[in-house]
């Protein structure tokens, strides 16, 4: 096979109609449906699979224990994501595997090919959810009580897949068979397009949080109500998210900060709102630029909500500090795939969840667009396939030595 | 009975936990349980009732037929809507009915009970659609293909409930029964709370336009796309907020401009979203007052959007011109009410669509918060049933003539 044709058979499933690519979230029929080709994958090149307690799936190849290596990505995507985000990692590791089993090469150590749960936050909005249960970062009770916008529980999407919430939470010895990770993942930038290169890996992850910032004030007839007497909070938020902007124009050149998500509370053409949730994205080159733009922008939103007569809370959803690859695997990978440069990124992923815990990093493919969470992503054939024999060269070396 | 207790016996229909109040939209289950409400109701006074061809259902006093007397209003709400808006109309119709049956009055003419389709337009975004399509205001071909937010086509709304698409539209001979229409309604505001009265009548409808503005952007990632790459639709949106108001500000004394109604495209925390479409609610003293100021806003909105590099299209979703009521019938139903004052209101109302065809006019029930479209609208128990009285007497006075 190839990691093309292994992306086409998933071509069909979860695409979003309204938005345009995909829209695949955590146990979502599309997102079950993806599973079912993980598993379907696995058992083609032989590999055992199983659910560990906090959604993640497994594949292995060898038994389960000390000493693996590890590869994966997620199967989850934005709203209206692109096709690589998350799967080419999968399909990838897949590829890789095939391509060892035809030279009739056998590891001498487990390998196993990780899917792990909600790594977008789409559905109950914490990025890299499962990876971050597995590490022991997030309490599994508050986890239980997080609920998706049709108000369902993350206690409830468990037990409606028949897992046990009780095994939710930190997996230590799990963790500890884990000796290395690497993950292959699409670049959502234009480095190497610009470049002229296929593939790099990654030097560190920027500092990243994500706040929910709540906007009361008082829900009334649009036909009605006289301007000035209204409390407004579509207005407050407006005003908001022109602060957001202004704010990161003026932060240090890795700053960003994104308003990409807004509910509005009731949402009628003809009613002054009553609340609005606006999501604050904020990133920076280091945790400490990431808390003074935060700062600085929630002064201003402040200001802006209470011109309005409009109240504010703001919850910090999840908070990633600044993640630095392992300088020597990746120095590792970077030579196995011929000297291919480092680069940093804004976007996170599972494997800086893992970073601080085992060694781990990240191979990017080019994207000849640049795009990312839209569909507008993409992905050459040739880089993916370039990327799948490398991915494989890595896991040759890795997982041929003996374990000590 | 009373209104309360008729009020009462719909009060766990379509609850909205999420927003608090009622969401009873076209159709849905709760809106489709208030139908039921409404023939039970006609049943117990002993009045037959037949859906129209669109939509409308009808309760008649009598044989339906020339020289009708019909009061009614609507059952639909704005998303987290009041307990009055709407069915207050409605249960004081029947109320009305039921005091006349009590005193053992017969009328002279068919007095009918109207319950007007999706006035709020909240499912297919069309205010008044009901009474709009009886009177021939829109073309029913147009009207079939609106669909609302799930994509489900007003045709497939219309063949799942087992209504005739064929017989949507423009239906003069019922239009021609109808010798006066009297609606009955919560007020929007606080004049009457003020005045320190409990009814009045209507003697105008501002002038009301919605507009569907959407604004298109590009998609991206949140965490790698530099703020300086961005053409991001929710930054352009947030300035078309402000302009609207700062537009609606300057203003005559009845302008009005809201968004209260927004949609981002893929609405993803860690996106840069593609598009967002916003509705923007128009209202003003005079038709020309409302076109210049969409005019005035649509001129800053087109200079938010080209700074932000983003691109617009615009739609009238609709558009209603200033009403006044009926002088004749309205100085009658004020006469019979004991001369209650006749105040002017920026919400728009079926009757305000059949004004132009036949004599119309409307009472209103004090509402002490003032509050519309949210669940904080209120009306007191006593004005209720005041207003039921006086629209049974109102009733009497005009059915109780012979037809000419």
């Amino acid at each position: 096979m190839s990691v093309r044709e292994r992306l086409d058979e998933i071509r069909e499933i979860g695409r979003d109609e309204l938005r345009g690519g995909y829209s695949r979230h955590l146990f979502d029929q599309a997102e079950v449906q993806l599973r079912d080709w993980f598993r379907s994958s696995a058992e083609k090149v032989g590999l055992s699979t199983e659910v560990d307690g906090n959604g993640n799936l497994w594949a292995w190849w060898g038994s389960p224990g000390p000493g693996t290596i590890a590869t994966g990505s997620h199967l989850d995507s934005v709203p209206g994501g692109g096709t690589y985000d998350g799967p080419l990692g999968i399909a990838s590791a897949f590829e890789a595997v095939a391509l060892l089993q035809a030279q009739g090469w056998v590891p001498s150590r487990p390998v196993a090919i990780c899917a792990f749960a909600e790594e977008e936050g789409s559905r109950f909005g914490m990025p890299c959810l499962g990876s971050r249960l597995l590490v022991g970062e997030i309490d599994p009770q508050a986890a239980l009580v997080r609920s998706d916008s049709d108000g369902t529980t993350l206690e409830s999407a468990w037990r409606r897949e028949e897992l046990d919430v009780s095994r939710l939470g930190a997996d230590p010895k799990r963790l500890a068979w884990l000796s290395a990770f690497v993950e292959l993942h699409v670049e959502q930038g234009l480095d190497l397009e610009q470049r002229g290169l296929p593939l790099a890996v990654a030097s560190a992850i920027l500092s990243h949080g994500r706040w929910r910032v709540s906007i009361h004030g008082e829900g009334n007839h649009a036909g009605t109500t006289p301007m000035r007497d209204r409390r407004d909070p579509v207005v407050a938020a407006s005003a908001a998210v022109l602060a957001v902007r202004r704010v990161a124009l003026e932060g240090e050149s890795a700053a960003r900060a994104t308003v990409g998500r807004l509910a509005v509370t009731p949402n009628g053409t003809n009613v002054v709102a009553s609340r609005v949730d606006a999501w604050l994205d904020i990133r920076g080159a280091s945790d400490q630029d990431v808390r003074d733009q935060l700062a600085a922008t929630l002064k201003l939103i402040g200001e802006c909500v209470a011109a309005e007569g409009c109240s504010l809370d703001v919850n910090e959803e999840s908070f990633s500090p600044l993640v630095t690859f392992h300088d020597e695997l990746t120095s590792r990978v970077a030579h196995i795939l011929g000297g291919v440069p480092s680069i940093p990124t804004g976007a996170g992923h599972d494997a800086g969840i893992l970073a601080p815990h085992l060694p781990s990093a990240m191979i990017f493919v080019r994207n000849p667009t640049g795009v990312s969470h839209s569909p507008g992503e993409t992905a050459r054939h040739v880089d993916c396939e370039t990327g799948a024999r490398g991915l494989a060269e890595v896991l040759k070396r890795l997982a041929g030595e003996e374990t000590s």
